[in-house]
């Protein structure tokens, strides 16, 4: 037995997520299917290879792994299979495996051409049904990745921002809000922690200043800031019990400092 | 192992659809249970049959498909299963199953009637868990349509407004805005090709005008509208990287109009 | 094969829970994964506690429940396990387990100290992933409660409102707003029907005056409120097709009359 886990910008009103596994069932039919999330906001891509680094490794070994946030759906966009040592990853070309491409360093890509693997019929605007589902579903039975067509290096690696370490510290971006309005940060904890070791340091973000990290949320006091390394490995900004993000006025891709003495 | 599938206006916030599942399981532990939506807007029937329509067809012959939204829960009307060659459908006789009706030509419905298929209590107001949860999970389980109770004819078919086809062109309605915004209209992709065959046309929503066909959403500028055959078959009107229904701020139920010269 | 059911707060827009479910098919492949809810209000504990009282007893026998509303991740607070003779429960011990602890007479609650079922590194801010969901699936393995850690007495019981039974008639409060806006009280069916047998009485909330108990939604005209005794066994005040809550402008926690005559 195989997972397939989905990560798509298809919301929960439509059947568009149920459909594909349908598909899957139907070709796969003891495929284990985990959602990631179906609410990534609509065709943005960056999010999605974000939510997608967080969980990807925490799956077992083998697990197919597909990721359809699609705006090019239908034109000249590739459809590809990304296999690591780990897993295999199915989605369109244009940057959703952006962290997945940072990440791992052995790698192969190709990009799927093979029609024996897709529905009969292709729609031009719902390749999550008629490609992806099938190929990975395909995939879980135990197809190999060089089945599905030829190997491509000129993929879409996408964009990350990575964190600049200087002289004065370290200068980062807002790289997500999660659902409590907490702020995380693009600045990794090995990072963070060897550039402030036994120094003093100060995070600015927007108006705020704050002069040392948590270990927990409620060593703050309610309603109060407060900086922590976070369970995706990352420096994180939010208030015990409130929105950070709201309060602060905060977006994604606002910049963030590190200031070392 | 069989396939269950689930369609509720019931939302995510409340344990409804997550207590359904418990019943099921109880009796069939093998189900496989897939989430179709449960965030049909409360009380709609027609979107629930317009989702149930795009999607039902994609899982393998011998699903079950639950389909509960049903205002009328507690009352006179009655609990149904429909059976076409490949599934089997369970739900209130309200028209929620009015595309099934409309599509199958081979169907065959029966009103359940046999306490020994429900729970031994039943509420007033939640036959979700009580009544189409384990009516379910017999059928999945092997139980025999007509054990459930006898075959009726006199069924509510529900309401589908079909496109009509004149000397000028054709008319429709819309019929669904989906996640993205995009506008899916009532005119199948055959009608469609049919009349504006080797023909010029337009296509008139709103204060719209549209006089061709794209192949894909990107075919369009970013931010421009374009008409496309869609996925479940219909007429859909979008915006390339946008929300055509907010901008054009149109809802179900509006006039479309395909003019042919 | 086990069911593992999840309830959380961690919303759809992240992948903590398709996260937690990777962890949990890591160790145990087998487990049958039901989402209760992950719509529970941000660290809302006490609607998390009331939305698992309606679902948990609806679940196959040897069902692991986990429920993660846990604004004291990281902190001091204990990981639980509450054994029944139907069910073992997991997740922090802060009150989610209020009504578990008020209906189940036999029980064993159990603070998880042994690293050994857990994840090897453990973050600050998500036990979902690190403690709860490996702990559930060796639980779900066959794993005994008493190799968790020790038993202990002083867990944190919560605050469930009672309905106070006086020489007038039946005091209550508001304990959940459904999908819906059904306003669903904490007054049960028995104590109602008891009291209120072969009198009079009057249903107060806010300004809504109601003196009789309809059997189904529909009994009320279209926009009318009723009274009805909902499916988990509670006195509810809705109106037939319409959110009562809205239109009455009712919030959790509201003071909710029955006066007898």
């Amino acid at each position: 037995m195989s997972v397939i886990t989905l990560l798509t910008d298809f919301g929960h009103r439509d059947a568009f997520v149920g459909t594909m596994k349908g598909v899957i069932l139907g070709i796969s039919p003891e495929a284990q299917i985990v959602d990631l999330s179906h609410e990534i906001a609509p065709q943005r891509i960056e999010e999605g290879a974000f939510v997608l680094r967080t969980a990807y490794a925490y799956f077992p070994e083998g697990t197919v792994h597909v990721a359809v946030v699609d705006p090019g759906v239908g034109g000249t966009r590739r459809a590809l299979i990304v296999e690591t040592p780990g897993y295999r990853f199915v989605g369109p070309d244009n940057g959703i495996f952006a962290h997945v491409y940072a990440k791992e360093t052995d790698l192969r890509v190709v990009s799927v051409t093979e029609p024996r693997f897709m529905l009969p019929e292709i729609s031009n605007t719902f390749h999550g049904r008629d490609v992806f589902a099938p190929v990975a579903a395909h995939l879980a039975l135990g197809a190999s990745v060089s089945d599905f067509g030829t190997e491509v290096t000129d993929y879409e690696t996408g964009t990350i921002t990575e964190p600049v370490a200087h002289e004065g510290g370290i200068t980062g971006r807002v790289l997500h809000i999660d659902r409590y309005g907490n702020i995380i940060t693009d600045i990794g904890d090995s990072l963070f922690l060897e550039r402030t070791r036994e120094k003093q340091f100060r995070i600015r973000l927007a108006d705020l200043v704050l002069d040392r990290v948590s270990a927990s949320y409620d060593e703050a006091d309610t309603g109060a800031y407060l900086a922590i390394l976070d369970s995706a490995g990352l420096l994180e900004i939010a208030i015990n019990g409130g929105s950070a993000a709201e309060i602060l006025g905060v977006a994604t891709g606002e910049r963030v400092d590190v200031e070392v003495k």
